[in-house]
């Protein structure tokens, strides 16, 4: 159960996630979250004692919801090529259901901070990293299990896979086409079937 | 031979862009060129009358640069699978050579421009438009002269060739990770490879 205390952080985290996915983080300021939320100046920085403290939390935020939205999705799926399915097709999901109004959070502020090295850049790279390591790890046990073939480098098909998502993505907020989703399946879908251990495991 | 206006606005413009691809296109101002440029703002004025102007031009320049960088590579290859082999290792290194220091002036500015419809929105797309027609045409190039199965879309091997390029390229811009072009070059050639025709055409 939550205090009160919580629940009105994350009421203020999700304001701030959805303006900095749409606006960037360098747009938040305590007195534009008061204003959007209806909380006094010093109320919000009880919670949040500065600007970068503000933004390295609205980024753990994402990277919560994004957890919740796709990563759990992906870790209730079995082991091996279905668990490599369900992340990617939930990641493929969550774009089409805009979870995030203004696109991707991570996309805006990663192009946002990419030349602005510091706190809140390393924290956007180590949340993104996150991601990609969970994928990669998603490979390499389809190869531990004999589904996928173990000749080839974990993190070259992690790259390849992620690519059709973040092609999708990027497609999809800024021309606004459908059609990028199935092309994205059909790639992904594609991709697995061509990986196949090419003999079964003994079992 | 170019008059000297003419070599005068390729040196505005080519600020202009490489401001834009680290700064968006709402940095420039003609004030702002004025200053880098060592011009008088009357005489930017006399180039450019407005700042939508400008920033139509700026678009329209990074453009061409890419098209003389890349474009003209891949057409100087043979038509079919060389051509697309060209196009697309011809990207990569255009991104390795980091002809735009900002990262990639198309990812910066169709992200900067991705909330606000408007003339400047519509010549972004137009432009990435273009490179995504060129290439599914080299794709269809292929399948016509027997060298890629031609059941497959050539839209869906456009999307999948370009993701990997794209993908290694926001990777490369964030992280600075140079293995991403290997990976880049191993999953065109891969994914080419796995497209052959399965039949040789009858000569």
């Amino acid at each position: 159960m939550l205090t009160k205390r919580e629940r009105t952080r994350l009421a203020i985290l999700d304001t701030s996630a959805a303006l900095a996915s749409e606006h960037g983080l360098e747009s938040l300021s305590i007195g534009g979250l008061a204003t959007k939320t209806g909380m006094s100046k010093s109320g919000l920085f009880a919670h949040f004692g500065s600007k970068e403290e503000l933004q390295l939390a609205t980024i753990d935020h994402a990277a919560a919801i994004f957890g919740r939205e796709v990563i759990v999705r992906g870790r209730s799926a079995p082991r091996g090529v279905a668990r490599i399915w369900a992340l990617l097709d939930g990641f493929l999901d969550y774009i089409e259901r805009e979870v995030f109004a203004g696109g991707c959070f991570f996309a805006t502020t990663s192009s946002e901070f990419q030349d602005r090295p510091g706190p809140v850049r390393d924290r956007i790279g180590e949340q993104i990293g996150r991601w990609r390591s969970y994928l990669e790890r998603a490979v390499e046990q389809a190869q531990e299990l004999g589904e996928l073939d173990p000749e080839l480098d974990p993190r070259r098909i992690a790259f390849e896979l992620n690519a059709f998502v973040q092609s999708a993505k990027s497609q999809h907020v800024f021309f606004g086409d459908a059609r990028v989703f199935s092309d994205a399946r059909a790639a992904v879908r594609d991709r697995l079937e061509s990986l196949r251990a090419q003999e079964p495991l003994a079992v």
